[in-house]
């Protein structure tokens, strides 16, 4: 008997598709990492050196990495701008797809890559929403599961990235979506989980500055932005996002129910060590997402391969990554008008969209 | 040279007031307590046990105290209600004030106690914000002040009660002003501290659910809300109130600035004691109010004592009691409206105002 | 009704004297401080400026103090080697006594205090071991004796002061007793409160080094230490002294059971602040042990002024201040002889003292 | 230019067997698991189930798999007691190896495979610590190299195990060793690694208890122990070690030095989650070594195919592996005989050996 290992391109070769690539070729044991596919001179560049000696095939093109001999499945980690229309292909030519978050920054254009979804129910497709995957979200979940904070009511999620200060995030601003769309997307698919993706949305404020890169208004975005959504059984979520943070990356999660809370990530920590010197005691934070989610996003590959080789259940709705997308469009929009918005108690817009 | 000492009077003997009481009679060197009044006559029994044997003259008459042979200040730990009116009518007798918090949940009212505090100048007229006088927020407003942050930009405070089921929080929010006046006033004091007293708000969103005592709704009120002050220097302030923790209190305030952050609270705990259990490892978070500000109380007291004694500044203005009290009226405002509301470029109201 | 307050005299005004006037005179409602001795003309200035003020009569001569009119109880804080002779003076003047730690670093002398108050039933006589005053070792005893980590098994405890550059302690070790004697016996006290004051001392080992003052070779001292003692009853208690902490105090103790552990200052910290910036999180540390047991004292000088007063039993025995000098005496011994002891099964020393 | 892959070899599929086993099947790319022999029944059935599937051939018999077509290394994790002999054949065969700890309960059997390593210098032979290979300690380690803390003085390092009551080590221990081999005998290790491998012993004491299982009296064996290794050069380092605890796995160590000190696992989590509840906040711990150490596992199989593809040093010598072996030794001899024992200068035993 043989192992049968899923036969996988990876599309996009930038920070997170390397990471992808990484984790298929390496991290992956029912996977094999056979094509990838970037555009990007310095990226193809990359791939000769580190993916190329371990038999994965380099394109320049999309539409020929899909007909790799033998491809089953896709992950696609290139820009945003591209997600939706590359999904859309790869559905086409019938492979799975495991896509990066968010499917786009346009809610209309999620709506179609979950369309072609459906027309090809054999396919697995899904939007990586990391933290799914993380062993502490799980925990809090299965924690929340079992009755341990009776009935969740409020959530307090913030995803805060240390301070670049190369004004990267600046010309990124152009094309992201804006910071709840980019950031908090991935604190909305939380509430989704712990809430449960039923929830509507009542009404919902956004309130954001621009404190260390005022170059951002002329993208119409900010730098730190706070929003509430209140949904219509009773429950409230609020944000904070902020790229600002001076210690590295810290994502923090309350889940508070009515007879307990759980924390995520309260505490935030590089490792286990802690520095006692004359100035107090100091201990060091991640720097970045893959100091924090690093092992997440191996099991993420893992738990997409698997869904595809045993034709199981994939671990998240594709739904939700629209639904995702679609409040932090509200809260991007109540953002930028400085107006409330409103639903009324099957979710439907109250107000004329002002964006 | 013998040691004068301040001749206080204490108005209100219930939870708060008995507090202060203690305080000046036993923790105060520079303060004695020569008199307490209370119309309630559980509470004066207690004075009688407690009070009384030390020489503390009791009163159920408001109106005698202020005439108590040689009395000099008079603390109010009285029904919110009556805060204003005893304040002023201690003010006109030539006596020293400190008042609890809030001076009054209508805004009217707190600026007519200024009003008559401003006709006294040589008067102490002070309204007890005891998150001010707490060791760690000094701490933290210290190394605010010297740069440790860069620029205070955002602020997240909370103010969250252990659950009380005995229904009184329920009749109390008939005439307690709401949260956001009740609880959360604390946290826009803090706010006022660490951005300056001179911020003016720009724009204010609320929202609120009844989680656990679904009977404040005939007092239009919340047992959890969370609002957002926006304010015209680019900064904003985030609070979330809540009467539903399981574990005991958790006021945790956070001071995030262009180049650093300062947390107040952020672990909870009773004391130093941790317990290592087949669970996993448990700590105690103190129950109430006392178990995490009892000291600064004490330090309140004596610091009021000195600069009467002393005829030396306020370590806080009475105006801010006011602003604190008016942005909270602005917040439970947008709470039950379900509106935002918007200021213009010096601070005033921009929509017709809607409770 | 008047209240009765215990009228109190100081014996010492150097740094633990000071802390314990002005609890006396301040922080003890049931007490009054009325006078207060000291040899040394700087602290007798202290005292003018501090007390007198207070209505508390000076004296330089020990014995004066003694026939203070009306004075009921004597605190001694002077220097170490006369804790005992003031100690026994006092008892036979027929007045309570609070002696600081210890009573003295010689054992017999220890005895002799013990016997001149047992001739005296009707007196107090405390020798005061802080730590048994805190809240934390209070809540860790307590949660011990409820069973929560079945049989208390293994002590670990620490005491580690930050290191003082002025050479002060160097000349300190030619009467402090040594290491153990002078801080591990706060320790070997919390063994004799939490494995019960009957243990025998089965075997005992020691070893130190000289890491920063190698100048204390010369008085047989060390600047770091670690010590076991094993008990007959299959317990061990282990101990660690420093005075080279670079970061402040840090006194930490475990408690280890068949069921559980219970810690007590696992996480040093001066105040709830967390400071968040390039470098990580930093939280501060107390300075020293008024940092850390400054409420302790307080609540020492109370209950020992209640038992007083009211004829209740002190909250300790006085033969365990003998026990723990005896405990460290041995300590002091391996560690200096470089010999494990032993002892038979009734405690009884096998091998011959060595010092 | 394809990648070439080391051709390991597993002896032993039991619990860190199968670890290891997996580690290089999956998680090691430069490596290709191949082989794997065991003599026990239900791991070859488990090897079958696992490994036969992806290509690796299974032996019952140890000296064939040393004959596996193309095998380059070895990696021992059968029985201590074969540990020796089978590394040593596995030289003689001229292949790598990587054996876990120890080499041997017997120190002058740890230096025969010291002894046949040399004979072949051009093998890797490594004997794996695992705690050298986690992310803490390595940065610790880093800190400390950069002169954080000054110069390292004093080492508490413990390896506490969560209480296991099925009487296993009760039995195990007839051959384990004793605690201080098979338990602190890595705490030894990182005492080699922080303080230098040329530290020689000055005085050795130790004591233990059996508080859980006083059957292992009848190994001379003890479920909880406490030793202190003073060292020639003005160092000590003190362990604990206990098979007690009830929360889980608790390995926390201390580096102490002249102006710092660094802490690893001080305190103890199994991931990111905090659960506030009724009784206060808890969090978990890893219930074994696996929970704490098993990236550590990963990185070290990988690290040490690096070294045998590429012909690196490794990242510890295997002399240290019989340096720690030797100190545990004398820590079980102390332990045993009660009694303390004493080196010359040059690290010669004083007394005669009582074991």
């Amino acid at each position: 008997m043989a192992i049968r290992k899923l036969q996988v391109g990876m599309a996009g070769l930038g920070r997170v598709g390397k990471l992808h690539a990484i984790n298929f070729l390496q991290r992956t044991p029912r996977a094999q990492l056979v094509a990838a596919f970037t555009p990007d001179p310095a990226e193809l560049a990359w791939g000769k050196l580190n993916l190329e000696p371990h038999g994965v095939t380099l394109y320049s093109n999309y539409d020929e990495i899909l007909k790799h001999p033998g491809i089953e499945a896709v992950a696609i980690g290139t820009a945003t701008s591209v997600h939706a229309e590359e999904a859309i292909k790869a559905i086409e030519q019938d492979l799975h797809v495991l896509c990066e978050k968010p499917l786009s920054t346009d809610v209309e254009v999620c709506k179609a890559v979950v369309q072609a979804a459906r027309k090809k129910p054999h396919l697995k497709v899904m939007c990586g929403f990391s933290r799914r995957f993380d062993d502490s979200f799980r925990d809090a979940h299965d924690k929340m599961e079992q009755g341990l904070i009776g009935r969740p009511s409020i959530i307090r999620s913030q995803t805060c990235d240390k301070f670049d200060p190369s004004g990267f995030y600046v010309e990124y601003a152009a094309w992201s979506g804006g910071v709840f769309i980019d950031m908090s997307v991935h604190d909305i698919d939380l509430t989704l989980w712990f809430f449960g993706d039923d929830v509507l949305p009542k009404s919902i404020s956004a309130h954001g500055i621009t404190a260390v890169q005022p170059e951002l208004k002329k993208h119409k975005d900010y730098d730190n932005a706070v929003g509430i959504v209140e949904f219509q059984n009773g429950k409230i979520a609020y944000y904070y996002c902020s790229r600002m943070m001076a210690h590295g990356q810290e994502d923090t999660t309350e889940i508070i129910g009515t007879e307990g809370k759980l924390t995520v990530n309260g505490n935030p920590q590089r490792n286990l060590v802690n520095h006692y010197h004359s100035g107090g005691i100091t201990r060091e934070v991640p720097p970045n997402f893959m100091g924090r989610y690093g092992p997440a996003f191996v099991q993420e590959a893992n738990e997409f391969t698997a869904a595809c080789l045993d034709n199981t259940p994939l671990p998240m709705k594709l739904t939700n990554a629209v639904k995702a997308v679609e409040i932090g469009s509200y809260l991007q929009e109540a953002l930028v008008t400085g107006k409330q918005i409103h639903f009324d108690e099957i979710g439907r817009r109250i107000e004329k969209a002002q964006l």
